[in-house]
């Protein structure tokens, strides 16, 4: 697809999600709960968080799409991801993992790994030293953050790797996005650098990339779409912020307000030349 | 009451929470825990969230009301609600019951209905949709959500049979809020479309209603006056806001900023025709 | 030290912060997770939440400071407590205390004196009804707020007598905040009264001090640094709020604006006279 092409079918799968209001069923963590259920309903998608192992079958069932998050994480909630993974495959629900904070503690990275091999997960959001983790590669993290700033080059050699690795979509995020199913790569370059100093920013990344898997059976491009609203709406943000704070509270209102059109004319999505993982030359946009 | 003695009764009650800064103890979700502590201070209150089942009894005895909210629902939280709200009962602290997502899971619902059966609970604030499920009754739920909009005519029926069935005050909110204790039945007309784009708006409406129902024994005013508060906050905010992000800061402004005074002048609150449940004909104010 | 060089002293220890951004992990309560990990953000630091006792140890040992706070305490909280407080001791790593309700229930008091008895704290945040409730003094504290406002004289020999049972430094937050070693006693008078109308202020506080502390040995100089900042920030967040919601949102802001050298010029802080700690005379700056 050339680039205005890519833009036009971003647009097609927001507009697609504003007008079905997709159920998400989220298992993730408690630091970003409230910011990811509103992130959900400013994409204009129907949030649930539902966590007990008792019900998240049943939830999972009604819901369109299931997003995973492990910041966090707990032994209950490894439970219920398996629980509700499991239903999620079993009726063709996409699963959307956000393998937060994998290589800072050997527990969590061994169990992101486990979800990647047991279950079948459509789309990896994450960010390039948790890429690096979960292809047991080294990789600069601290804490939840990735302080390395892996490159471009290097973001898209680990999305392809992750991708070919684990038979998923990876979207490797950082200053230019890359999303790859190991054969076909996409590049985003929104994005603001005011994101950076939010907790959450990827989380809420992951979030909307989950609005549009459920209605968008191509999960290129519904991590396309995803990565994009939030990188556009970042970019709107930053323009009336005077920090952190205010930025968040104009990211929500942004994505609330970002049209189909503005989408279509804000994106700026690419495909990168095809290659060899480790071979691949980036051909600017 | 008339209309006009309605709203000063409303002023008047909450004056008093300004006035006395009850202690709310609650045992609520996640999403929303930090978004209902800040409405419980804006309001006048003061919030104390603690969850374990070692120490709710005593918190809650040092309470002057006891909010539930079954939001991401656990284990442990219905051990830690049952010995709470046995301990409100016992002192006769008043009980409030926020049964979010009652009929989204089997579960769930069948924990709200037993802690109805088996506690004393004052007054249920939900949405059409749980209302429904509470009382085995078929509605259009999707997660937590109520989206087939139940009408006036509906929720004035749920609300009257939610009442008489379990013997509480009976909030059941929409376009139009209906409270009923099964024989008088009130309507709030105050509130914003906006309030349905952030997640946690009705556990803030519930968490208000305790705030009320703290100082105010008349459980029919104590909701009138909650739901009156988070309806004007709501249209106040909504003329600075510019989407849900905005909204939410400016809904927390309001009800800190609204007084007895205001909300005597702006509280849309007036009495329903009595009449049975199911031929209630509505007399527009 | 003279006024002067205190602040001074203050403006370097933030400079380093933001120079070295140290990795906090936090063992906190589940209202203000988010508050926090933004404050941390704001801070220059980079926060880590992971809870988990499979995983706490690793996660702190690659941490620069633990900061524990008490608030919807649990029973697995104080187990991934204990393991990552004595991995943070035997490296030594500081560890912040915040007994957020301590008094409120008999359980969390014996709990978080059990902590103080059994770890090496660093540093301890707490409001006066707190601190004398780990002093096994009575106070009014109405669930976590400290209603009774202890008045400055009070909460300098509470810091003091809390400084030497437990051999730490104590800051006992009020109008006036006080620290003390036990021999030392500094004030700040920096604040305003919006930081008791939003919850977890005092939380926030806490994880202000802890990113100090993770690149000041000088305990006294972190605490005060910390809660500088803190107050300085909600005196010009002040300014531009229209209640609690807006505040809250332009304290991240200020908090992240603040530089070296507005702290230099706006930190209100001095050293009281030393004395026995209930002969106390205080010197106004």
């Amino acid at each position: 697809m050339t680039e205005n092409k890519l833009a036009e079918a971003l647009a097609h799968v927001l507009a697609r999600v504003r007008a079905s209001r997709p159920l998400i069923h989220h298992l993730t963590n408690w630091v970003v709960m409230n910011d990811t259920a509103n992130a959900t309903l400013a994409m204009g998608a129907l949030p649930v968080m539902a966590q007990a192992p008792e019900e998240v079958v049943e939830i999972t069932a009604g819901a369109q799409a299931l997003l995973v998050n492990l910041g966090t994480l707990t032994t209950e909630r490894i439970e219920a991801i398996f629980l509700a993974g499991r239903a999620a495959n079993a009726r063709m629900i996409p699963v959307i993992l956000d393998p937060v904070g994998a290589g800072a503690a050997r527990w969590r990275t061994e169990n992101a790994r486990r979800m990647l091999a047991e279950l079948k997960v459509g789309i990896v959001r994450c960010n390039g030293a948790e890429a690096a983790a979960l292809l047991e590669e080294s990789a600069a993290l601290r804490g939840v953050e990735d302080v390395g700033e892996t490159d471009t080059q290097q973001r898209v050699g680990l999305a392809q790797r992750l991708a070919r690795h684990y038979h998923v979509v990876a979207a490797v995020t950082g200053a230019r996005d890359i999303i790859s199913d190991g054969t076909l790569t996409l590049a985003v370059d929104n994005g603001h650098p005011l994101l950076k100093t939010i907790t959450g920013s990827g989380c809420m990344a992951t979030t909307l990339v989950a609005c549009c898997a459920a209605v968008e059976r191509d999960r290129m491009l519904a991590a396309a779409t995803g990565l994009a609203v939030m990188g556009l709406a970042g970019e709107r943000a930053a323009h009336t912020a005077h920090g952190p704070g205010s930025f968040r509270v104009a990211l929500l209102d942004h994505i609330y307000c970002l049209t189909p059109e503005d989408l279509r004319r804000g994106a700026k999505v690419w495909t990168m030349e095809s290659g060899s993982a480790d071979e691949q030359t980036i051909s600017p946009p």
